[in-house]
């Protein structure tokens, strides 16, 4: 019995020895998440778009932020404002709620006199809590939702539809970004942010502005200590957590950028490992399962390999 | 615009200040977690009972766990005396799983040379993934649920049901305690546990033997740094959390006890939560949702008042 085989492997976030070594098996295997990866091309996946990838820098090393302005097309440009004005460098994580999520910003922003201006970007921006679902890719769940009139991804991110209404927005799956906002719909816009790191709060879904999701580094805010304070707010301003700088990856030197890149969600390797995830085939599983949820399909993020 | 409400707070575990201090809002006022929860009596909550009630020590402080023997009672019972000889004490945390589990366990378990021996507990045990549906109390979950027939609670924990099979088990919701095991069925049994530190891994249903959750503490688990080998198991001995020791609360001196109490899942409280849970009527929520996914419902947690 085998200590490392006594619970199966997670999603795999950024596994890349995963598929760079392990070889295709026989075609009369089942597929698995192992081979379905190892079988994908170049063209299954696409790299990050420099102008939509954001390099947050805190104690510990970097986390890597995908934007998705084909759900918040505004929000994401502001956030590329507050970015290049160098809104964030030198504010803080202030919250960890655990089981909910990490949520950075201006812990003085409340606070007229202390508050830190915003120059180019805004301060608030009216919510995309969702958008017409026309023209959205969409690959779906067959399993259905519990929140959703059908679940699915779209361009790399978890989301949901409605085709009677025609609207889509994307869901609240773990590493997801939105933007945090006061009682009012139009008191977001992406100075304070958040990243889900726990279960998936899909009651925020529509009720808040996402458009993002984490591809690399979730752990330096999922494994921070959890603020004592009221929802997970850091009491003391010693207790938070310094942001060196977030950067876009379109405005640091070639030799600074992340290669990562992410599997098409509209891709049939990634149908493949949607069935895959629904049908577990490796040794350990017992029952295949025949279902999957939404957010229990991972998504997967490779390094490039590196031009020379 | 109020920092503190960037975001709403989650499920509540342990929020008692929530409900002790609450004024009761005004009976024409929707439901809420909070007014829920203000309205309770004591009757109401059950304590835990000490005999299936765990303290794990690590670095930190205390972790709380209780045990659902009406899920696997052979498990329950093995931890108990596996508990009871020791066998934990000094052991180590030796994974950690971004998004999925923290396992613990003899690190040397796979090496007959080194490993710890079982004296009164049993190193191995027949697996008990589900068991008879009759006889189970079951709150049903209204909203359904992607892996099971049905979804629900059952004596404070999370459970599923398939009616036509006459069959329960225990989920695998945040927080939840499952025994590790080997690629076969009956190489489980407690020597190895785990607890569910990220989304719902609903795959290892009926996968695993599940039974029991954190009551209190999962954050001494959930914010621990990330093991760096594969599946996140730590790749240096140094790196392991220790194990002061697991004690059952039974074994503990009445003045080193926990006053826990739990919100029992079988009262009209706990159904008028799950409702306040579905219809969000919070300030913040501007839209009020209308579902509810099993695993986003809070299992309440309170200090018990302690008799002078």
């Amino acid at each position: 019995m085998s200590l490392r085989r006594l619970v199966p492997p997670a999603a795999c976030l950024l596994a890349a020895p995963l598929f760079a070594q392990t070889p295709a098996p026989k075609p009369a295997a089942p597929p698995t998440t192992a081979s379905v990866l190892a079988a994908t091309t170049a063209a299954d996946w696409r790299p990050l778009d420099p102008e939509n990838t954001l390099y947050m820098e805190v104690a510990g090393g970097r986390v890597v932020i995908e934007l998705a302005p084909a759900f918040a097309p505004n929000h994401a440009a502001n956030v590329r404002a507050l970015v290049r004005e160098g809104f964030f460098d030198g504010l803080s994580i202030n919250r960890v709620q655990d089981n909910y999520v990490v949520q950075w910003g201006d812990p003085d922003g409340d606070d007229e006199a202390k508050a830190r201006p915003v120059k180019n970007g805004k301060k608030a921006l009216a919510a995309e809590f969702d958008r017409s679902a026309e023209g959205l890719p969409f690959t779906k769940n067959p399993d259905g939702d519990v929140y959703a009139p059908e679940a699915g991804w779209s361009g790399g991110f978890p989301a949901a539809r409605d085709p009677k209404a025609g609207r889509a927005w994307m869901t609240h799956c773990y590493g997801v970004l939105g933007a945090g906002r006061g009682n009012t719909a139009d008191s977001g816009g992406g100075a304070e942010l958040f990243v889900v790191i726990g279960h998936a709060p899909r009651h925020l879904d529509r009720n808040i502005t996402a458009f993002g999701r984490v591809v690399k580094g979730i752990d330096r805010l999922s494994s921070l200590p959890r603020g004592t304070g009221t929802m997970g707010f850091h009491e003391q301003a010693a207790q938070r957590v310094s942001i060196t700088s977030i950067k876009l990856a379109a405005d640091v030197s070639e030799a600074q950028r992340e290669k990562l890149e992410v599997l098409r969600t509209e891709s049939d390797a990634f149908r493949a490992l949607i069935e895959a995830r629904r049908h577990r085939r490796e040794d350990w599983f017992l029952d295949p399962v025949g279902k999957v949820e939404l957010c229990n399909v991972p998504l997967p993020v490779r390094e490039a390999k590196r031009e020379r």
